[in-house]
């Protein structure tokens, strides 16, 4: 099994803007958000990208995207009808063919060698088999994210059988069904945002945009969940961190995270805490208002 | 002396997309930079504002403008003939009035009751003359702004007769020609990117640009020295900070410095904390890389 071509899914209506927002990369260089994305898919060692997008979003990704222009296609979700939906925007791009996904508002930073969605492509293509990356995740969060539940595969420490997957469990539904043997108590394995997929997905997609008839959103948890149930399909643990740029502050956290980890580090460290003593000062010094 | 009327210059070739990137201002309320700059302005009191734009970003920040778009008028610079010639797009509009000048890519938190462009509007509209906001810089930033010779005004802490005003002086020329008396040594008062200018400043600007013919970019600094030399001419240091968001990490520290002083101080306080101490563990868990 080889992944030669990634879906990038940034069709969801409410957040549209922010993908195209600019930040500085690892190595210090600004961009566009849907670029450090772009480049995270190329880093894992595929050839080409299908983003979905709405129609009228087409020609702002096609500018942001510079020098990758030339390896996106371009597929329109022309009414909002779920991620299951837009993922399925993209079959004529992926055919018979497993790939990688990622969406488009988180942007990840590696603690390995490897990039994310590099460890990930190496565990399916190791395995030949579908691959999501999990994040333990506090149960305080789970209202955010799909969840999955299943076991660790032998003789491993960051790699899972996923059972079964439930999107935005609640809490009393994780304990009973998504407890995950050796994980740390209130902790469960929820999706990070990247995943590579067999066809099978896009066959049982298909199924479910059939079943919908546009007049309901199709979820891609209940299909991965099918998915769960008819192939092998593991779940693993990538080091690294996800951040969401597109929750209150995500930009601000994923950008320090980012430089944090990467060429300006001292510089970016001492600015930061240069800034909070400034404005502790100011607080200090005027009385909080 | 009445300010009802502010221009906005957002013209530079360079960095037009940065003034439309989103950030949460001080009230955890998302909206593009510009924004934040127009509602600077209004809270100063003005009525009315003018944006000068490319003209291809007219409609991009019409739609970022939301529910301020009522409120202002777009001026075209059709050629980047400098900042001063951006300014003098707009003089229909100020016609023989006064107004309050902001660039579009600074931020400002304030640390006093008011907002930094009310304080330089309170001064402007108290002392009838034009006013422009400065800081104490440390010399090694001389290189980024325009800044300013001239003597304390009896009686004030924060307001300073300006003598003359010089685009990016040296080290030398600023020792030997802008250093104000009362100022730590290595500092000088450098614009802070907002000011209120009296319609003179149109007057010099429409000779600057007749005489540049087209050809060479007319500066705004030579023509506000003119102004020192004709007329009653103040600057302030407002109480607060400017956060230029076109430089490396320049909204990183804006968004920082905005949320650090607002309604979700504590929450993004912990967040940032939280996000140095897992980065911290990571490189030492690790190795550096």
């Amino acid at each position: 099994m080889k992944v030669r071509r990634a879906v990038i899914t940034a069709a969801a209506r409410n957040q549209r803007a922010i993908p195209l927002q600019m930040m500085f990369d690892r190595d210090g260089r600004q961009k566009p958000v849907i670029n450090i994305i772009v480049e995270e898919t190329l880093s894992a060692g595929v050839e080409d990208i299908g983003i979905v997008v709405c129609p009228e979003d087409e020609a702002a990704y096609k500018e942001a995207a510079g020098e990758h222009a030339g390896r996106l296609s371009f597929f329109h979700q022309c009414e909002p009808l779920g991620y299951g939906h837009a993922v399925y925007c993209a079959r004529e791009f992926t055919g018979d063919e497993p790939f990688l996904h990622l969406i488009s508002d988180h942007v990840y930073v590696s603690s390995g060698d490897a990039g994310c969605a590099r460890q990930l492509v190496e565990v399916a293509e190791g395995r030949s088999c579908s691959v999501s990356g999990v994040q333990a995740t506090r149960e305080n969060l789970l209202p955010y994210f799909g969840a999955v539940g299943g076991r660790r595969v032998p003789g491993t420490k960051d790699l899972y059988q996923i059972e079964q997957v439930v999107e935005k469990p609640t809490p009393t539904e994780a304990e009973q069904t998504l407890a995950v043997p050796g994980l740390r108590a209130g902790h469960y394995l929820c999706f990070f945002g990247m995943h590579v997929l067999s066809p099978t997905v896009m066959e049982i997609l298909g199924r479910h945009v059939e079943a919908g008839k546009g007049e309901r959103p199709v979820l891609l948890s209940p299909v991965l969940d099918e998915l769960a149930r008819r192939e092998q399909y593991l779940a693993l643990e990538a080091k690294g961190r996800r951040y969401p740029v597109d929750v209150r502050y995500g930009l601000l956290y994923a950008q320090l995270a980012m430089a944090l980890s990467g060429r300006d580090r001292e510089e970016v460290l001492a600015g930061v805490c240069e800034l909070l003593a400034q404005r502790e000062l100011a607080g200090a010094g005027e009385g909080r208002k």
